[in-house]
């Protein structure tokens, strides 16, 4: 199974299509539903007494492992941000650290021996918590966000080297290595110390660097966005969900996990938070990828 | 065999990798040499009395059928740009018309019959020109530049609805129709009567809008771009130049149009200007097609 450690949230989200009030969300909220679809991932973050029971317990029957979430006394960690009409552009306009302020992964007993520990885009002092407590004999797969790579350079590239696999997307990449062209971008950021390089690049698909190779893959065309919010955490729980059933971790098993990325995150923009994630059927994305591999083929 | 209709150039052009004065250039050479890996295209253009005669007969030795290209008196069209370090911008330094000023299509009697008629980025009028010489049987694939959709833009709509198809790079997509979001505005070209929409994006690969359905397409993965300058005509060269060979033009003779236009492109962008399509065989690029196959299966 895979272990997650990342933040579980309140969003308050404003685009195009309206507005939702302290919703849901968090990239381990999104990861793991979406992993969800493929096996039981287990949980390690932080919530306020003020986050719904219900949710934990929804997460429980989805088989999402939550003994990890501690409840601490106070607010759970509070995010609100716009879009820009044409989704180009999200501003943050609040952002309440709340419980999370001293969050401190303490990664259970029974969690240690994961086959695959998805770092999401927490601090990278936090990230390095982690491996330190589960060994280094997992499968470290890494998120990170600009905040890290504009405030904690030095520990973000200490932690970039620990890892097995990266996932970023693509104004992170470039941001990371000043490099404009994406593919020099993946070459330099390999560089650091990840064998495989996985860069989202939105509605532009996402690309691969893996054995001095290049994989680069469409997106699932959706013509209409409802809200991306949480679309790069749901790509990396559908990524590394399937990756966790592969015997091997190879080219032919990560372009396939890329793929059920991209399809489950096609699913999760569908509506507000995770509003389509909780109603997702492993079945509905196997049906989608269908249509997808048809689309792909020639 | 397919019939184009558009520049025939000299151009100098700047970029990070060095400057190279006066080399051939313009759509319908980039268009031709691209499609004589495929048939035989007949080219409709104007050059001056400056332009190498080897440059006609190397295109004659590649089958393509030069009959229709007029030299009159003065200096062919020349064309000066310099690429921004990462090529994300180009700016214009020359235009100089010159023979193309006066350019007035005429299409040979026995260019008319042409399968594929494949209207380059001249002036939305000239595009007309051609429709009416040519007769409406034709399967008609238009182009169009920045500059048309500034300038002739009610001109330009009615080209739009009297052709097959149209190839379109994304930002002119977006400046045509007012949309950011790509898929909306490939909806938005199509209402206006073509019957497939084909935008190309540069380093993101390209997309077909054809009978409802979106197919989208990754590039070839190229580390290094050396010059971009014809990546879209060569596109559309590799793309109609296939197409032409096919029985039917449906879903997935366009699809692998695609592809090959992909493919053909890459090489392109390999060498400044024509260099790297005067050396390519057919051979070369269906070993590239092998391999990219492979990266896009899964």
């Amino acid at each position: 199974m895979s272990l997650v450690v990342g933040s579980i949230a309140f969003d308050t989200i404003k685009n195009i299509h309206g507005k939702r009030e302290r919703i849901v969300g968090g990239s381990s909220t999104y990861y793991a539903y979406a992993a969800s679809l493929f096996e039981n991932p287990k949980v390690v973050g932080v919530v306020g007494e003020d986050f719904p029971e219900e949710i934990i317990g929804e997460m429980g029957d989805r088989g999402i492992d939550t003994k990890g979430i501690e409840t601490e006394k106070g607010k759970t960690f509070f995010w609100e941000g716009e879009y820009s009409d044409d989704f180009s552009e999200r501003t943050s306009l609040k952002t309440e650290l709340n419980v999370f302020e001293h969050f401190n992964p303490k990664i259970p007993d029974d969690y240690k021996e994961e086959k695959i520990v998805f770092l999401a885009n927490i601090a990278p002092e936090l990230q390095q918590k982690v491996i330190e407590q589960t060994g280094k004999d997992r499968y470290f797969i890494m998120d990170t966000m600009n905040l890290w790579i504009n405030i904690s350079r030095e520990k973000l590239m200490e932690t970039i080297k620990s890892v097995n696999g990266i996932i970023i997307n693509d104004e992170e990449a470039k941001m990371l290595t000043g490099e404009h062209y994406l593919f020099e971008a993946a070459k330099q950021i390999k560089s650091l110390g990840p064998e495989f390089v996985l860069i989202k690049k939105g509605e532009h698909g996402s690309m691969l660097y893996f054995e001095d190779k290049f994989f680069v893959l469409p997106p699932y065309p959706k013509e209409v966005v409802i809200d991306p919010t949480g679309a790069g955490d749901s790509y990396a729980g559908g990524f590394v969900g399937f990756l966790n059933n592969e015997d091997k971790i190879n080219a032919l098993s990560l372009k396939k996990g890329m793929v059920y990325g991209t399809i489950v995150s096609s699913f999760t923009i569908e509506d507000f938070g995770i509003e389509r994630l909780r109603k997702l059927k492993r079945e509905d994305v196997e049906n989608r990828l269908k249509e997808y591999k048809e689309m792909i083929n020639f």
